[in-house]
């Protein structure tokens, strides 16, 4: 069943529901899910529904339709129609565990996406992501002008989120905004706790008594951007930094797949920092 | 800030969620929540607006204003002006942490309810109750007529809900149909499994890896009521069935205070032995 | 069964456990438990035995006879021979969960201790704490020399530890000395996250997807002290602060009781800020 | 460091700690890690040590020294001195998240396993499996003779355990008989509850709130086998099956990934269909 979906954020007023469901309604569709949120004054919706009997039948005629009411509403909006696959770049360096998850998931249909390129600063990876038929981009971060190389990869693939899969370099503001789309990272510790290189050293030296990983968008500062997704593993004395890495990695696993699948269906928004994750 | 909240569940069509927020909308509510589910072609939805600027300020005037559209959908509706405290009937028996976790909850005013009286077959939990002021009665189950007795204390206290706090008494078909509302049990197990009286029991001889416990609506059938919610604990195999039960505590005490709190919310929807949680 | 534990720490050596194990079948013992970890080059282990065919049947005789064996191997040892209910000493302020979880806990017999008081520097507290038949002591914090006015009740009640059970006050480094006993604390966040006194309010605005909460000793660096126990619950991006700390609640109580429960069964070993938990 | 581990199980006496640590210590071993459980009057303890001051090199000389404590004790042992890396021989059908998941953790050195082959009942899993250079036979279950031939691959290929990696076909007693090797499994519920083909579509008939997976040994009675391992992932009302089966893979691949470790790593004792896990 062919679908399409919306996200629209708004100053919170009486009769945003009804206007924009009756828009809806009046153009044939049928309203498959709907979940809403308020916060500060601030309101946030995604509406998702079926294309059979509506009239509206791609972005273009929705938009066209549809921006008389956005204007009104003062709204910003994200719309889609469905009509691709989402197109996802990968980094990633030497551990390779979130990388293989991912392209996993792909194989059994479970991330229904396109993977242009893997690019990263080892050569580990190479044979591996070779055979799932995907071009593979050794960069050195060694030499200078990395980042220009990794940029022009970019512009030659347009993606619509890069996902930084255990990449193990820190982006440059230069980078992240020339890159021009979302990126999304994976860091191995419960956020905003260990922040940096070393997460699993530093949870063993405090002796916490669960170990976690954190999905976030990238903005320059580091670790800082909007959380995504979290969870942890419950560990114990005995465990080593170590065992504390092979723990953390079933997380980073879980947290960056489950990010990847929000981001693609159009569920993610941010808001102040913070991530509204529709379900 | 005063608020009303209404459930509805009707066929699905097109257009119910812009008629029913169009009507809020020209009765001058603002929504602060709104969530919906639809299954098998069957519509549900929850909704809560604020009353400052409405003009129907209470369920009588509400429901003769909503009815010309309950009909043309076809729904069934539950409405909630939120005007007094909820009433909670309660059961015990000798296992006292899920009634103590319920009083500790009224009194550090996590749960807004009323308690009109607690019935018990046994006579430990005298005492505690009446340190809250509670009535507590007090009614053998080795006697006949015991059931009579119970229901002429809920004729003569009227209450919202029951709900059996570890009452080791299978309940019969008459009682249930005659107290008249519905009856929330904690069971201590992870439902399907381990039905019956001594669930920890049959726990260890499976040598299960979690051990659970589920809230659920009590219907004449034992333990196949609409599950409200469960919650499970890691265990290993160095824990007896003593340590089983220690442990199992924590989750009744859990799932048996969600389910309260969510009942007197107005947010479950039992439809087909399933129950729907509004958040 | 009337039981004994010992827990020793000292260089690890091949030959330990044998030595010991052998020093306690030589008088008469049936090893019931046994837990050892290594770390460091160090050694650790917790061992419990039936005294019934014992021949050392008290604490004082028990240290007489292992001695030798103690400062042959360089051991440090804690011996508990179970001959009393231990005795915690209680501090609360105005949010009452924890203690009235305590209470309960004491209450049906999950926790097997005794009482002596309870601190506040709010009143909130006595009149349910007086339901127990418990001394509870107001002692504003407004006040100078408050302290004194703690440690003396602390004189006159000798405990095996306090407990602050939400005690909302930093307690002072001549405090912590002159207690001159273990403390545990519950800090409100998933330690290293969030120190200080607005836990609730942080994790908000970083937007965190699992509100934690921490037992530990107290040191005299706020928040700091070796961990116990964590524990988290997922929120997502409806929960407002309020929520947070409603949520937050349970995981406090989780971990605060279990805190007290791995104490006075001694099963706690600190060594280099980290707390060893044994089973 | 080369290591060798002990697990043992015999009659409960005083002394047995004692005798076996005296034994290897006298053999000039160092002890590294020493975990016991008592259960129902019999004894069960995993001790591993570090060989390198050892006189005991190889399992043939440590059995023939052993053996007088052996049977003293009237202990069953088993013992591993982990000259050679395990073999594992995977069985899967079209369901592939499992496979590939235990052939990823073998190639980022998660699982230090060797795989001699993989048979299934369906070709879908062929090109992944021969990408890792792993024989693959196709064995469809229509034909008659079809586990004679599965019993032929057994032959040539020696393993020490077989992992059925969501193998949809019901193993016969007489192919369990003749498999002559432990067998895990992973069933996709928690079980004891929904036993059998169809657990997610009677999971979500049933309304449960949690989704779960198992992993056992394979018993000729379906899915009664001792449990390794279970955990369970959060659902609810709006999962349907669909949903309710990617859910429940996380699970999935986690308790297999477990028991397999757990099982090569010689941590699993069965007594009386459960089973002892050390760490």
């Amino acid at each position: 069943m062919e679908r399409a979906n919306l996200v629209i954020s708004c100053p919170d007023q009486p009769g945003i529901v009804m206007m924009v469901t009756e828009f809806l309604f009046r153009h044939g569709t049928n309203i498959s899910s709907l979940e809403q949120h308020i916060e500060d004054g601030y309101f946030f919706m995604r509406i998702e529904w079926e294309l059979k009997n509506s009239n509206l039948r791609d972005e273009k005629s929705f938009r066209e339709a549809f921006e008389l009411l956005r204007q009104k509403l003062n709204m910003q909006i994200r719309v889609d129609f469905c009509t691709r696959k989402k197109r996802v770049g990968l980094f990633c360096s030497r551990e390779l565990h979130c990388l293989i998850d991912i392209l996993a998931r792909v194989e059994i249909g479970e991330l229904d996406i396109e993977i242009p390129y893997v690019i990263s600063n080892f050569i580990d990876a190479s044979s591996f992501v070779e055979n799932f038929k995907i071009p593979f981009f050794y960069i050195s971060t060694q030499n200078e002008g990395y980042e220009q190389r990794q940029l022009e990869i970019l512009r030659k693939n347009s993606t619509d989120v890069i996902v930084l899969a255990r990449y193990m370099k820190i982006l440059s503001e230069n980078f992240i905004s020339n890159a021009n789309q979302p990126i999304i990272n994976v860091h191995h510790s419960f956020l905003p706790s260990f922040v940096g290189a070393k997460p699993y050293d530093e949870a063993y030296e405090r002796g916490v008594k669960l170990i976690g990983a954190t999905s976030h968008y990238v903005i320059p500062e580091l670790d800082r951007g909007p959380i995504i997704e979290q969870t942890v593993k419950r560990i114990d004395h005995s465990s080593d930094p170590k065992n504390l890495k092979l723990v953390g990695r079933e997380s980073e696993k879980e947290v960056l797949s489950f990010a990847i699948k929000k981001h693609i269906e159009n569920k993610l928004v941010v808001y102040k920092n913070r991530v509204i994750v529709f379900q």
